[in-house]
């Protein structure tokens, strides 16, 4: 019989969101099976819940030390083999540092860790490592993201020489007004969520979002920020200018005061052949503009997609899929490098791409805390 | 611990589309655990494919009848207890009604039967278990049909004037206009997909769809088909008239020849006060129009959607969820009429949608063959 | 210099919108100068609205009569030319009878007639007069219905297999509830309105369009109306099945009671091997459907244009046009035939589109009335 | 009889896509009579286009001299009273001068001069003297832009908090690409289009529909321009930072090099309360978000549109119009303003427009060329 993968998750409990998106997306193609893990602070809340998921509480720790402790003296093929890690921020760097130096692949959310040391440290650490490392930038898993990468790898957009990537929200409107609200959210509270609120939030996707499709790499970026409060010492609000060269230029705008607005995160890449355009909330179409031409709309399933794209649709054209879905082709990806099967390096995002992501959050802030000047990346 | 539903499944061994579909579904909600069951009329890939899924073979059967016989022996809280039917059309009816005898609850792909006769004869059965019969009309599982079955009964469109529904397919146009494949294809082949092509596959979704976000039952059709070609018995495109009452009208359009389309099933609602309008290819969007006022877009996840609704959501406005997620709140209300749970008739289609799915079909072929007369229902 | 056509209208007086749309038509390429009419029954008010127009009053006639007296008598460079027709439905059929008898041409707003048997008898009239008789199916004028014909004739979707064109509005939903109201107002009204109310107004367009874009003429129909009340005679909403030949089927759907819908104008052609779409409240886009490959969207004033849809657009791809504009190409196209110019007899609907359409109402009410069956056309 | 406004136009001859622009935006609302001007620099060819128009050609004059010269001479009622200035940018400012000087009403296109000297040299002249002047900034005659800006002034969405305006277009990609071409096109030539292509030329429009729509001034601004290639001295991208006041900035996005993108010009407009978005190629919609609320979608001709927005819409909802009816309803402002009506100040662009906007190009390549940095407006 076919080994399930044995998967641990570290946070996630009852009520998390990230927690139902890391157990479906690990369920999506029968490759892991939840063993365990530490999914509250709280041990008997943690015991409580891994019942409801009908684990067996005897892999459910007490902390990230037991589990390792006990973990460890298992025979290798029963004990946990990956662990995602879905706890607050600030912990994901401790919690990951110590599964590296103990030999368990790590799936980690983002932002990796809250620093761009940190960042560093882990990468230094992995780099000796033989475990697989995986930062869910969830949205290079949608088969059209996939499909855009493949197409500007192959060049049929020809050089790149804009991109704009926007991620609006609005959903800290509320709380930004609000004096009490905002010195209360953890959010806004640098200890918690490292130095930037909607950059490292958000501002990080798009950012990592750049990179994968086009397969450029940012050198430089001036960016302006708004805290909208005096006494907010986190930005809310988020516009950077990027250079990749000369005469290749990009903007990323992020905001979470676009009242209104949910997650609209959206990708244009302009190359001088042929534009791409492609949006998260309806992530089944992708648009390529060509002068002279018709606009074409590619959607998942079809023939005419890159294998990359059409590995991540299950159903045939016209069976929409969503996040569970992007988030599950990403947990397929680490599946296929933990077991050594062959796989594509886009299948799944890495501790590069995760110090590049924490390198651009402190650049960010440095710009605009310079004065909205060009900083080297 | 939380014990989960033990699950089997009929049919839908590798490479089935429909297997993937409902296996996910399945496991969306940590409710259910799958067994075992005949995944293929060869036994050894049924193995072999029980294997690749990482599940115990002892409780992969050679036969239907191995598995009752097997399963019934076990003690009861080890036993499977819900079957999903996937084979194909022609065995749903012997295989659900040997599942019901036995007290087997079912989970049935539609259509549930070939025959008007076999469905009615599954629903006397049904009558007279204990078990739970769910019908797999897996758009109704959607969090915006959902929403507008509850709009509609809360009388906020007041009284239904006119209903619209499409559901619109290219695909079998390459086979249709091919004299050969049109001869040998099996969905045109009534041996084995019963008495229609189009209407039977995806008229009867926009039928049942229809009925479940409306409340009301059609009284009489009056339907014209199109074979396409003389040599073909079967339907590829149909049109059908519905009666509600007197002056409450409605149409259905099915086609497997509208060339290039995928999946395009809208429904369009239309009261005295206002009208609702979804798409399945964009389901997270719900259009509400109101004589003078700007058109409202609803969107899945906010808290003015009614109860039901927000259920069928597992993130935050603006995640987009597509059809893994339908089928899986079908799954999951399922679960809860399994475990005699609380929950809203709506939560899955019954033996009841699946019967008058059938009478539907059956109606809808006799009135154009009586040259499109109306005909009762 | 050029002369431009000297232009009369009947009707269309001050506030009558149908009047701004074309005289604002009529002006957009300077082939016509409007030099008098009679605007309104009362000929003091018609003068006023003249005099607003800045139009001298000379020639602002008591009524038609007057009119075709007067003008008659004039020298033939000053005599006008073209008359258009704006007058309420009843007045349509004496009042361009009258026209072409005596030699002028005419620009007749649609329903050309109240009945089917005026239509011929007009016909007739005008097969034998060397006059230009064009009837205002506005819709024809926009580039990509012209483009979306051309397509089609020049072989691009294959054999046309299906026909599916909707015309939705909501208008007449507060009015048909009100018994007061639907008892009085004068598209309810046999005698003002002809035979029908929603075939008649939009029905019409909806048919004129499917013989425009597919050039394939209906052989006979089966209509179903629904007149909403006991006490109301004439239908507020209609479905109409086509045939074109045995297997080449359509369905046009009319509503005035889809609550909410504005002028929501849809037409999709299926061939054998493309799809085109095309919706009239979003006229710049022009959707291609093909089977495995991307869908293109196709907008005015581009290259891969034909000619016909090309000479329709005045501006650069991007800067949208309207309805005003595609009224104004349907003068243009009568302006080339007045002046004997070279012209695709598609630049403007003629007499026999005027004939067929109200042959397609009487068709259509007959249907109904004998009891929803096929009838010839 | 009511007198039309007699109306000159200097350019704007045979082929030129703006004449035919600015001339059925005249004759829209029968407010105008074209009665001359200098069409072309060639005597000749202006002569022959006014006879293809139906113009007398005793008012086609030779040049600007001659035109003033004559006209001022012909008594009041019959002197052309408004010209509309349609010649290439540069010379605006000479032509704009002396018509102000000799007390004609200009409508001038813009941008309105080639520097912000001249438009302040303009902009003093226009204080003395007692015509009106508008300056075509066409996109504001849109009515569901002017529902926006209402909206926003009436105080739906609360303290405005940021903004974000791009225009994206593609059409210099061909011509940027290639040294032959960049170096001999107008429009990257400074002696003839100013001192910026790309801003000058639409970025302009972006920053007079910030202004227009929020009621908002920028105070500062940061640019990054991008010129391609190191021969070309001429932007063809730019994105600017706005700065309204320390919490309260914008973006505006503006490329000639955005691939395949037509006229791609959105507004995003967000207050604490609400966010409003339009784009230009769909002119018929507006947006309106509000947090935990749907979407509502307005369209023109409502009722609950404002007196300014509904002012702009000649039909009933549902009737798409376009650029030519925006450009009519500026048309139609000034008219007022020449006639001495009553009129909102909002109905049309004016001396102040055109002078900021000046200053806005001036200080977007200043801010450029100073390393992108910030600088007063």
């Amino acid at each position: 019989m076919v080994k399930k993968i044995k998967l641990g998750i570290l946070g996630g409990g009852e009520n998390s969101l990230i927690g139902i998106l890391h157990r479906i997306a690990a369920s999506m193609y029968e490759q892991y099976e939840l063993v365990g893990g530490v999914f509250n602070s709280d041990h008997a809340q943690s015991v409580e819940f891994a019942e409801k998921l009908g684990i067996a509480t005897s892999r459910v720790y007490v902390d990230l030390e037991a589990l390792i402790a006990s973990e460890s003296s298992l025979p290798e093929e029963e004990r946990m083999q990956v662990i995602s890690v879905l706890t607050p921020n600030y912990l994901h760097f401790p919690m990951a540092k110590k599964l590296l130096e103990n030999g368990f692949h790590v799936i980690c959310e983002k932002p990796m860790t809250t620093t761009f040391e940190e960042a560093q440290k882990l990468g230094e650490i992995s780099k000796n490592s033989k475990t697989v490392f995986a930062v869910t930038y969830t949205y290079t898993g949608y088969p059209m993201v996939r499909q855009m990468r493949e197409m500007i790898h192959e060049g049929q957009l020809g050089k790149i020489q804009k991109v704009d990537v926007q991620y609006y929200q609005g959903w800290i409107n509320p709380i930004i007004h609000d004096p009490e609200k905002r010195s209360t959210t953890w959010r806004l509270d640098p200890q918690k969520s490292g130095i930037s609120c909607c950059v490292g939030d958000i501002g990080t996707h798009a950012f990592n979002m750049v990179e994968y499709v086009t397969g450029l790499q940012v050198k430089s970026l001036l960016a302006d920020l708004n805290y909208m409060y005096r006494d907010n010492r986190m930005d809310v609000d988020g516009t950077i200018l990027l250079k990749f060269s000369e005469f290749v230029k990009g903007i990323i705008r992020s905001s979470q005061i676009a009242t209104g607005e949910e997650n609209d995160f959206t990708v244009r890449i302009y190359g001088e052949k042929a534009g791409l355009k492609w949006g998260q909330e309806n992530p089944n179409y992708l648009y390529l503009l060509q002068e002279g031409e018709p606009m074409r709309v590619l959607k998942p399933g079809h023939a005419y997609n890159s294998e990359l794209s059409l590995n991540g649709t299950k159903l045939p054209p016209g069976h929409p899929e969503g996040i569970f879905d992007s988030m599950g082709n990403i947990y397929r990806g680490v599946a296929k490098a933990i077991k050594k099967e062959d796989y594509n390096p886009a299948e799944f995002p890495t501790m590069t791409d995760g110090v590049r992501g924490m390198g651009f959050i402190e650049k960010v802030v440095q710009s605009h805390e310079q004065g909205n000047v060009w900083v080297e990346l």
